[in-house]
């Protein structure tokens, strides 16, 4: 039972970090902290090197059918338990990556299981309907008791999807559709003979040379009209195929933000100013913005609440719909159920778009002239998987009655608190610490980052990167103070290992 | 318990007909027949116009939420069985549509059951894995004992997915990824950094400007890749950006293909040299032609296997990649597992996609040069669904208990027959008849279409139409004879309401 990672290096100026006076206990767990997973382990477990044989072996068996070289470990879910996830070798680690941010309230948590084992679970498993045509007679009971119960303010209509990606290109086939309504003057004007003809060929008026904006650095999928906005790295667009779509430079700014208030609010300006321009001067007319409340993929960039005021202003001004890629942030990761929630906005976005820990994926809207004025415009065969809207009204229960959006906010302060006093005494190794009261959404710039996130595995972290050299933290909503006083000791260890 | 449906016309000349001679029997159970569903309603039952009072009231109140403007029923998946789909208001319907060709094995079947309750199946479902970094230790069993197992002849890897746009879409990103590195010279030529930078900003070279190449009438799906291959129906392209990618026109055959095979040889002699200098010829080169078997959602449009064999000779002499889309014609529908086996084909096409039937998705290939010469080129966040691969599995388990691949052949050439001896008497309602040997993927013109399909619903039939005059017959693989019988009856009763 004895774990390998039992402390035996100490932070030295120990007595006044909360970090440290966890070290003295052996649990880890935090005076009057009740931890969600009564059976969760009480600290993470290494027994071999990682990968381990088992492991290598299972891995060197998927090769021959699936392509391994992006595997980070295989995983046996039977044995990973809350915030721990489990390889093939008996490790057992912290995961504090979890799953690229995508499992929200824990491994084989007790009231998902419950809902996966329901009759209502069982029947949207076996008989999956075309939503579109055959909706299950208690779909708006679903909808309306799920993701609709925490649809951001002023969205009160969703459609479903599958994935981030599909998610992100249905919002801008809607923004398209409601670009060219408004050109033509409302929904009732119909098509003309040259567009219903044009199309059929892909080309103008029919098929229109309109343009999404997104930002540099911005990722939103790899399908081809979302790959056409993500901007984040080569390697996830060489080779393919994409639309002549505009990009903004997001903010630039420095951390820690409060420090530098007057240069970043400079700099944001600048950055308004730039969206603008390119509003206004773009050769392929822009229908629409999309842009993530934190730039995830694309290395943790932040920008301030005054700045996306300011870009629903721009786009408000110019009739440009803008579209929040929440597929990272959403669903309590900041510390609100939604990140936008954040910035005080004067009139809502005009869509937000879901995915990742919500299991499920679509976009919210309110204004009802974005649904498209013919039927079979927005449409597919199966639009989203009940089963998964199931998963995801057990998820948003299971958040509520734990109150996880809460602690996801006084967690995160705790551990930022933790990452502050690390950066003063490694400032070598962790800079630009960024995400102050935005949750666990925390991350870091390291020289060596890929060298940290391969060594986190050796002392019992499961951690990841963005953009070029940021390390993200992306924990469950279920991460808890004590589960931070691990994260933050075994930060020490990896640095001391480098 | 009488339904309104018992027959009380009779079928004129009924003596020499199988259709007529069920009609002598109650339950339509065939001599020598084993019904797969013994729970399953002996007929149709119609209580209610359609759509009945609960319909009613149900669509209105999810239209708060949902668009429902292509909403064909509300259904009840509970009284759902078999081949029998239930409305809110009683009706049980004999669903020869099954939610647009995605249903394999019948509503609420047994042996699905068994694998949605699963220990599996609920592991998957509350621990969903990010498959490309994550996946579970038994996922290569998964894929083996399932998907790969009834894997087209000549592939033995697949990339999963999510939905048949999805499916396709990756598919392409694979052949503009494999059209480039032959132009290079090989897996191990790196980019060039003016590809690096070029591709930040969608601009060739590294965001190159190749094409896929589809046929008028295709339908391959309605993200912006896929839309910009689907060419059956103005209404799924308006408004929406397009790449400019090239079109053939497919054969335009005459039906009964056999009384024509002349004309039709020529026309496909046509469609090929069309294909050809399109290839040579077209301003954005061809990295890949996709292609339907049988075009379903254009119209249900028939070329013959010599003309595949010569789609296969001509995309291999131009070093263009030849894809499949066997959404709708795979998995058993067309009596045999993949329609392209009708084709015996040289050589194996290079990729085969697949969604509806498998209730997953993804493609299919054999040449290990097709997976991309880095990791995380061809990667997404969930890249699929392991819930639904096990259902998947569940479902070839079911085909192969039952024999259902045949079952599918043999009841439909005995529809086939049927619905011949019916186009003789109302050769006004039946025209060109087609899928004559291709299971009971059946279709004909009709003048009245979209009232044919209206109708069907009041008597106990739920069916679909395509293209823009044909009904389409997409029934279950668990559709027997004694479903045809009713189903050629409720046809007869069709045309006299007409």
């Amino acid at each position: 039972m004895a774990s390998v990672l039992r402390p035996s290096l100490r932070l030295r100026s120990a007595a006044r970090l909360p970090v440290a006076r966890s070290l003295s206990t052996t649990a880890h767990l935090r005076a009057g902290e009740k931890p969600y997973f009564p059976n969760e382990p009480s600290a993470p477990k290494v027994t071999t090197a990682i990968p381990g044989p088992n492991n290598k072996a299972a891995t060197a068996e998927l090769d021959k059918v699936f392509d391994v070289r992006s595997i980070n470990m295989l995983t046996d879910y039977t044995k990973s338990t809350g915030n721990y996830i489990s390889d093939l070798d008996g490790n057992l680690l912290l995961d504090v990556y979890a799953q690229i941010a995508s499992i929200p309230v824990g491994y084989n948590n007790p009231h998902l299981q419950k809902v996966a084992t329901s009759p209502e679970m069982t029947s949207s498993l076996i008989n999956r309907p075309a939503l579109g045509n055959f909706p299950s007679h208690n779909w708006a009971e679903v909808l309306n008791t799920g993701m609709l119960k925490v649809a951001p303010k002023g969205m009160n209509q969703v459609f479903t999807a599958m994935s981030g990606s599909d998610a992100n290109e249905t919002a801008y086939k809607a923004a398209f559709m409601y670009h060219r309504q408004l050109q033509r003057g409302g929904p009732e004007v119909d098509f003309t003979e040259e567009e219903l003809l044009s199309t059929m060929k892909n080309q103008s008026p029919g098929s229109p040379q309109l343009s999404i904006m997104s930002f540099k650095s911005g990722f939103h999928g790899r399908l081809f009209g979302s790959l056409s906005t993500t901007r984040s790295k080569a390697i996830h667009k060489l080779d393919i195929p994409a639309f002549d779509w505009p990009q903004a430079t997001f903010p630039q700014l420095k951390y820690p933000l409060e420090e530098h208030a007057q240069e970043n609010a400079q700099e944001e300006k600048r950055a308004l100013e730039e969206v603008e321009r390119i509003i206004k001067e773009f050769h392929n007319p822009v229908a629409a913005v999309v842009v993530e409340p934190i730039q995830s993929e694309g290395g943790d960039n932040h920008a301030s609440p005054a700045f996306f005021r300011g870009l629903r202003e721009v786009t408000k001004r110019n009739n440009v719909l803008l579209i929040v890629d929440e597929v990272q942030t959403g669903v309590g990761a900041t510390g609100k159920f939604w990140a936008h929630e954040h910035w005080d906005l004067p009139t809502p976005p005009d869509m937000v778009t879901f995915s990742k820990k919500a299991q499920t994926a679509g976009y919210y809207f309110g204004n009802p002239a974005l649904r498209p004025n013919k039927p079979y415009r927005q449409f597919n065969t199966w639009m989203g998987d009940p089963s998964r809207a199931l998963i995801f009204r057990g998820i948003i229960e299971e958040i509520e009655r734990l109150n996880l959006v809460e602690n996801t906010a006084s967690t995160g302060l705790y551990l930022y608190a933790g990452l502050e006093r690390l950066a003063k005494q490694y400032p070598e190794h962790l800079q630009n610490l960024r995400g102050k009261g935005q949750g666990t959404f925390i991350a870091w710039d390291t020289p060596k980052r890929d060298q940290f996130v391969a060594t986190a595995k050796s002392v019992g972290v499961n951690i990841g990167g963005s953009g070029p050299n940021a390390v993200r933290l992306r924990p469950m909503l279920v991460f808890q103070k004590h589960h931070a006083d691990i994260l933050l000791e075994s930060i020490e260890k990896i640095i001391k290992k480098l």
